[in-house]
């Protein structure tokens, strides 16, 4: 298809679904709005290309908001911009107008020069969005312009347009908002391959969860229920139990008041069939010795190494000191199993992601699993909602999305950063339990946004049938 | 049961089943035959028992031939001696009359002192058998005697009566040779449990199997083949690849020409699912850099270590200097599993190897798995047995029968083991296809051996069907 054909496509699939483009024509008009409005003091770098298309008309500049990574260190080091020029399409590419996007521990961990996997700054972070595309390149075959997708990448995707490999694009079911839509790739692919391929969980297992409350926590307790009889233990602070018992977890674990090893042990004296490690350091030695014969030790993360808003050079070393080594004969005599995951370090295996993916939807569809959004944030804020992720004040996945910023809370913002930074060490100190003034303010807000994806979907009901019909297919 | 039911039972089952008791009775007349029978110059061990059991009268003394590892080192340090003294059955246990035993590389490595899972000599070696139940202990309510049963246990069953705990025996299905039955249960339940636990083996993925045309891995082959378009590269000197290819390799590798690394490379570039790692040592890197991202390594043994007869120190310290380590941040950003595997450390786990064990009778039922027997061989000739299976010789099990040795054969014997001491350096220069002149006279004796158990099986029919109706509850 070519760009050509795109174009009218794109007019057509405006007409249809009124509700769905008009965030994608918005954008456009927008940029001079939010000047000088990234909040977190990125206005000096946002303001030359906004001011530069002002006065561009709308058919010749092409600009859309982006958040970018300034530089290693704390939260204000990503900042909201103006990024103009409409990008071109290689083929097997396709563009999308996004519409939320999901927060990965990878995200924090990159922030702070932790992560690999992303090149230096300056550079948009986000490994998932979910969007409408709008333009497809050339051999694009099975996507076109109005589809709904999620996308996944190794990074650049907190931004309203993106440009990615239709491969690495997934259809939205039908009646998945797009919270949800970004909210589900990398927690549920992580949690799928690392519980299906790795794990081989089977009826009758039982496996530690650690961080249950976190996105892989829930999404890993929601398949691990797809499984007859798999106990679940699940570590997570004490105000987050209830939710997580209702999610499915089996023996919740204050993991801040009550050594988990122990109350594993009481409960299940031979250890476990499957451990899930995000935390790397001591923690992974102590998921070895809890194994089971024949038990599995995935471990997908260093969390232990975030420590603070920046680099904590102690907790990296910590961390790095102790970390996890196997020898060989260790294994044989134990009969055990210790693997590494990361989705970050698979962007060869789109197959085996596909795959994945495919079963998760499956499952969704079938009412199994369904993505717990904590919070939603809109682009200025993701100083806080990577704040709420790295505190561990989450239950459930910290979106972000592209919806403009009323202008009243605009104006509100300076003085609730003011007041947060005031805040910040009485913070930590306070049980995650209690939120805060401001937490509750967004809350707020967030409840009034899940409920809009829910009209919207009942007004897109049409369009939608279409599509799910080539889904099944 | 009590013993007092027992012996009448036993009786009984001597009546209905002459071609199976004839050996359980024949052992308790033979001992003085044998003396000095056994062959490897254990003459001197066995005498005393054999002397002392001559006259006795046969009620009040029970004898039993044994295996004996008297020593470390070299293969004639396992001698055959008479024990004497009738077994007591502990509740829950169950004395079988042996007919076959498995010869393992666990056995040839404890006779070097290398495998910590057998106590210090003398010691009577030996995982795996196949027999009949002669007698039960209390509370033994699924065996009976008469029962056909393969053993599987952490040493000891190298010897013509076992007593066991009932719980680690598995009927033998009907029509299953003893020789079969005791090839099987720890070839295939390590191949099964490496396959389909660790290595969650699906459709359309690769594998290599080292020493293909070993015990496990012809188990691990046919395996294979019971799932979908599984591409298996198996290393084997050349003389066995037509052998290993119609038993299921795709991609027979001559190890000892090629380096199997670049020739899986040519048909797989960007490397392979599993790989299944008896040898350790370097071979184990190289496993770990040959898997595709999602990739399981299972490491099941250090035959590397093995080098001569006798424990090689140097062979011995090369292994453990090259041996494996991973970290875990290595494993995160491949993507990979590293799992140790061996039944020896399993024994608590009779569950899940009888879980196991199930699938196993499954499919040999279905016809789909069948151990493949290289040759048989008396006790007397054990040394020899344990020669062919650490020269790498063999294609498929060593298998050692209790039958008695023809008197023609025995006189034979001393000549033969003088022959071969000159020989031995000789042979190790030879290509493995090539046999030695006794290597031959042996094998045509095996080819009958092979042939009887079928006769046996025809005149047994009847019995065994009671047997297998009990099998299918």
């Amino acid at each position: 298809m070519s760009g050509e054909d795109a174009a009218p496509a794109q007019q057509q699939n405006a007409v249809d679904q009124k509700q769905e483009t008009k965030p994608a024509e918005e954008p456009k008009t927008e940029p001079p709005k939010t000047e000088p409005a990234p909040a977190s003091g990125a206005a000096e770098a946002a303001a030359s290309p906004a001011a530069a298309t002002e006065k561009v008309p709308e058919e010749e500049a092409f600009t859309y908001r982006a958040l970018v990574l300034t530089g290693y260190g704390g939260y204000d080091k990503v900042k909201l911009q103006v990024k103009k020029g409409k990008p071109t399409l290689k083929a097997g590419e396709i563009q999308v107008r996004v519409k939320a996007c999901g927060l990965n521990f990878a995200d924090l961990m990159a922030r702070q020069g932790l992560y690999d996997r992303m090149p230096s700054p300056p550079v948009t972070p986000g490994m998932e969005c979910s969007g409408v595309v709008e333009a497809v390149g050339e051999e694009v075959t099975d996507r076109k312009v109005g589809d709904k997708v999620m996308v996944l990448s190794r990074f650049g995707l907190w931004q309203e347009v993106v440009v990615v490999p239709a491969s690495h694009t997934f259809l939205i079911p039908e009646g998945m908002s797009f919270e949800d839509a970004a909210a589900l790739p990398v927690n549920y692919i992580t949690a799928y391959m690392m519980l299906f391929d790795f794990g081989n969980l089977r009826p009758n297992q039982s496996i530690l969860v650690h961080a249950a409350a976190g996105g892989v926590g829930i999404a890993a307790t929601q398949l691990c229920k797809t499984v007859k009889d798999v106990t679940v233990f699940g570590t997570a602070s004490a105000s987050k139990h209830e939710t997580i018992s209702q999610g499915g977890v089996t023996h919740p674990i204050d993991y801040r008041t009550k050594d988990y090893v122990e109350e594993v042990r009481k409960i299940s004296p031979k250890g476990l069939d499957i451990i899930l490690d995000p935390l790397g350091g001591s923690d992974t030695h102590k998921a070895y010795n809890l194994l089971k014969p024949m038990g599995k030790l995935i471990t997908y993360g260093t969390a232990n190494m975030l420590a603070g808003q920046k680099k904590n050079l102690l907790a990296v070393a910590k961390n790095w000191y102790h970390q996890f080594s196997i020898h060989t004969l260790s294994l044989i005599q134990g009969n055990k199993s210790v693997c590494g995951f990361h989705l970050g370090y698979l962007e060869g295996e789109m197959e085996l992601i596909t795959q994945a993916m495919d079963s998760i939807l499956d499952l969704y569809k079938q009412g199994k699993v369904k993505p717990h959004i904590d919070s939603t944030w809109h682009l200025e804020q993701v100083g806080d909602a990577m704040r709420k992720m790295q505190e561990r004040n989450n239950i459930g996945k910290v979106i972000l999305t592209t919806e403009p910023m009323p202008e009243e809370e605009k104006k509100e913002e300076p003085k609730k950063e003011d007041k947060k930074e005031e805040k910040k060490k009485d913070d930590k100190k306070k049980d995650d339990g209690k939120k805060k003034d401001d937490g509750k303010k967004e809350e707020k807000k967030d409840d009034k946004k899940k409920e809009e994806p829910k009209k919207e979907e009942k007004k897109e009901e049409e369009p939608k049938k279409e599509e799910a019909k080539k889904e099944e297919k």
